[in-house]
């Protein structure tokens, strides 16, 4: 349904690169949560510019929300998250309105829209819509955590560097910490530099985001068609650059024997675990109860300022664009903070589903 | 929406795999589509057990089509196609009650449904269902043929053996005609071996599914949150064992740069093309005019004949299992069938979506 | 979204009146459901053609339960129930492929359809396809009924013959026993009086149904868009031939003021209540814990034997018509079936949504 | 799905009536529809008080568009409208946290939000929110319009004061332009001083909003379960005050023959018409080509200033009420504008649905 996902909570998109405001509406939120404003501007500044590589536009992120919240508590009724925009330089711009970037959706836009769309910095499709996701998102993220659920990421590989796997609660309370989310501090420092490396070529990278869930109950998703992996990978897949989606062992499923791969059921106490977790958490579609894991890969960005050919759809010659405007050459470590929002949009809408819209007061304990 | 997905064209399905019938309800198809019978029982005989390395269930599947089409046309009305279960063997599954399988969605079906779910055979968990999907799905997938819309499906990776790429319309077609959905005929052979050797030693195997849309037109899908890529992976996941979806150049994204990996524009006579097609074929969510490219990974059979660790659910003790009944080593080869119809309801329904109920007409021409 | 219905509960309904098979598919039910085939059985009878009143085809309505009930009881999954259609008399129905009948549904169809509709007794719109609804809605019905909600509805006016309100459950009980279902069972003799002459002029009529839920907690329905009210309204006026309906004080809250009209709040022991219910159970689009009462006007049955005008799409030329075939004189009494099962599946997908697959468990102690 | 209401077309509202802002979200608007501000001004122009009937809150109605529109046409991306909320007096409203109003939502409200609702003012149940849905809603009216799809609605009956009907383009258009919707001009003067009379006496009256939709193409609707009945009253039935809607004839069906009901298909010219148009222009839930009729009935408003019985929550005590703050004597004329654009929204995503996207360009010639 376009630009509004979820069944039980939905959250609905709206607004321009360079327009007036952007903003989001989370619908179906239970009544009474708690809105941490300082929690949604901690979880805000993980998708700001960071340091030295991201050199690009600096946003204040100041958010309003304009409705469904009332003496700091949810009502129940939707909540509407308004972003203004500001410090837009649109004349970067207007080169681009006939002379697509490549990788990017300003033909593709331009086809569906039939030349209307806001072609000032990419317009609806810009990395910029995210904010407000991030800032909804982070109402749930919260609500979550207090029953014991919670979402973490973390840069697992990028060009061939790779950090070490989430071990339990503590490796993810401290990613969740860092402004840049890699949990080896020494693959960071790599990450960062191979990054750096990249912007002063004018060039750029991408990576592949681990995300882990702890914490989710068992019994969580549909057979078909709304298993848990189509779910969380149809929302994934909506972030701009996001290329892939693998559950579990994912890819390298296609190289193990089934007597490798299998997850045998182990007992933990009175618990019913697997000894190994190459499914990532969900058998036929459902959690069973292990850490949800998932890998997403997300493209280099495709803003780059090395010349690029192109086509200009208005002489319809082939042309050499060269790209202006600020521009991050990765935003991986920025993405990580939508990656989280929206897993937990998903998980918290997969509850919903099942213990109905007082899901909060009905899980873990 | 549970077991339906689709926005103007949806599918619902429904069955176990040891029930009385299995079946699927295929809503939202323009009237006046010819159903060629022909066409759908070669689509199942693609999804049915192979040879020497299939050495399971003979299901016939025998579909009768109940509602939906008059005169050899659609009507425009839900079609409802339906399977007879026969050649079942209930009693190979009595132990499974308690000792859920390893990676099988026992377990989590057991908590879900608290202990109600026909456990018989994975129940509706089990790829049997899927027949009902490729019989109606072969609808879609004729229509769409006619108006020069392809999709075909081959194994690309198998234990590190690789297949070459579909090239063109010619392999596609090729490989459509295949009993065993590889292009390269040595290649075919090298995991046929494999895939036996599995099934010697009661083990089994995964691979890769690569999957080619040629001729759908630029311009379908959204940015938030329909994108192409969210929908065919929304509809992916739902299939049993699949574990993994990437677009163009999925994972391998993490370790090129941007000059690299970024799909130049060009032109083709007056056609805009992209020098590469890294993205697969969709930029922002919507198609390019590029041939669709994405690729799935199918874990290995999750059923192998060796002995595994499980937990008696009845005794709560740890207990080890050996899984009787009929399984193939592999099931990449007949999962094709399944992920193109699969791809071809989700194609039609996105075309329905921009398109209008009688979109055939208004697309290719 | 067509022919599926519900948010958390869905209900696809599909099938021609001389199809092969008509059925319905339920899904979002949850596990741990008794399936009473003699429930079922109950209030298919109530459907089927009644006395001297209803001269019709008569169906067996014998069905079959394909999927998603193990052992008697719900498992979860989609239920499947077929019904196959006998006794056809096609023939009666060829002139009428060119002959639109008057208020009937053939001339949209063929528009809608571009010719393609299964054309035979009203195809897919025809009142035979509402009985896989009246079995499958049976399941919930009787699940809901054992939680303390009951539905019930009588004929409250036909042709300015008017029944008295259903006043409390043994009212209502009484009327769901009864095969033709009016209170007053001297009303009942007029009103079948009243029918029996429309038929022997080979003419027919409608009447008002008024149903009642029962036992409804507060807090079901949503202000924007799902108000109670749209829900039910969404459903009835799928059902054919119903052309109004209304809440509570309906159409006359046109003449009142809000002094005589408003329901004022009142103790009943520690139970919020009001004195009056005008408002039919229902404020702000949510339940207040009175009963819910609505009113549905279904129209005289458009299947009359008397001559009328219609237009020859073949020829182009206005033309009379003689309608043959078999044809109730009225059908509200049969429409009750329709609503009460209808009624029930829109009250349990409003409460699975509030509380969760897990519902039953969680209403009324 | 709550808040959010449409299929190709969505609406989602939210805002409170004493919070910071109202708002709508438009999505699926097709690219490059014209924005006319002072079209949009006009339609919000016959929702605000009125005259003498309407003593109350005086709202400016300054709306902003944030998102989806550029340079003066529709983008194609979601529409965000924003309204703030001024010259709200809160205080008026601290008394009713407990002792909720009768026939208001404050009491259903509170069961459903568990007393964390915005109960000033009726929060998200305010009429208020209405602003926002006729502003956007304008956008498609006028786009209909230009393609000759015409929506009217006036009073026609209002304590048994009855209008006589829209009979025709002309009496629709100028209907639409009278501040108060009535046709016949000294039936309006009657009408208005009956809701002088109740406001003098502090009370309040409803009445009976009759909406004609002029041009519609036939073929557009669903028998199950979007019937075009199905999806207006769902709509209607989200409006604050709805309690019956009605199609045609009606709940007049009630009493005549089907020899006197049915619609007798004519010849005009080359068009297939109907000589009756008892209903309301729609057979078997699709459009037939004739005008498009329906009855909304809107009761008295709930606040009055006579004294009423209610329960204090807080004490759990009866309590007699008397309402503070301004309120309307009646809303009919004023609802009369969100009906018409909440009409102009359904109709355009049925329209969608059908033709796609690209919808306006494809219908009436």
């Amino acid at each position: 349904m376009k630009n509004t996902f979820g069944n039980s909570i939905t959250i609905t998109l709206f607004g321009e690169s360079h327009g007036e405001q952007i903003g989001a509406v989370l619908d179906g939120v239970p009544s009474g949560i708690l809105v941490d404003i300082d929690y949604i501007k901690n979880q805000l500044s993980k998708r700001r510019p960071f340091g030295c590589i991201s050199t690009g536009r600096v946003e204040k992120d100041e958010f309003s929300i304009v409705s469904g919240v009332f003496n700091g508590y949810t009502t129940g009724t939707p909540i509407c998250l308004l972003i203004p925009n500001s410090n837009t330089s649109s004349k970067d711009y207007d080169q681009l309105k006939y002379l697509p970037r490549p990788s990017h959706a300003d033909y593709t836009a331009n086809i569906k829209y039939n030349g209307f769309q806001d072609y000032r910095g990419g317009g609806h499709f810009s990395g910029r819509i995210t904010a407000a996701l991030v800032a909804v998102g982070a109402i749930l993220q919260r609500a979550l955590e207090e029953k014991g659920i919670y979402v973490a990421s973390h840069i697992s590989l990028l060009r061939g560097i790779k950090d070490k796997s989430i071990d339990g609660l503590d490796d993810l309370v401290s990613v969740n910490c860092k402004a840049f989310p890699v949990i080896d501090d020494d693959v960071a420092v790599q990450m960062q530099k191979e990054i750096e490396n990249a912007g002063e070529q004018g060039d750029s990278v991408g990576g592949v985001l681990e995300t882990v869930v702890l914490g989710l109950p068992a019994g969580i998703g549909e057979p078909w068609f709304d298993s848990l992996e189509s779910l969380i990978s149809h929302a994934m897949f909506s972030i701009p650059g996001i290329k892939g989606v693998e559950f579990g062992a994912g890819f390298s499923f296609a190289n193990g024997y089934g007597s490798q791969m299998n997850d045998a059921f182990v007992l933990e106490g009175d618990q019913v675990r697997t000894k190994t977790n190459n499914n990532g958490g969900i058998n036929g579609g459902i959690s069973n109860g292990m850490p949800i894991v998932f890998r997403s890969v997300v493209k280099p960005t495709p803003s780059i300022y090395k010349e690029q050919q192109t086509v200009n759809l208005n002489t319809m010659q082939e042309q050499v664009l060269e790209i202006k405007g600020r521009h991050d050459p990765a935003i991986i470590h920025r993405a990580r903070a939508v990656v989280n929002a929206l897993t937990a949009i998903t998980i918290a809408d997969a509850l919903a589903v099942k213990f109905g819209t007082d899901f909060l007061n009905k899980i873990n304990g």
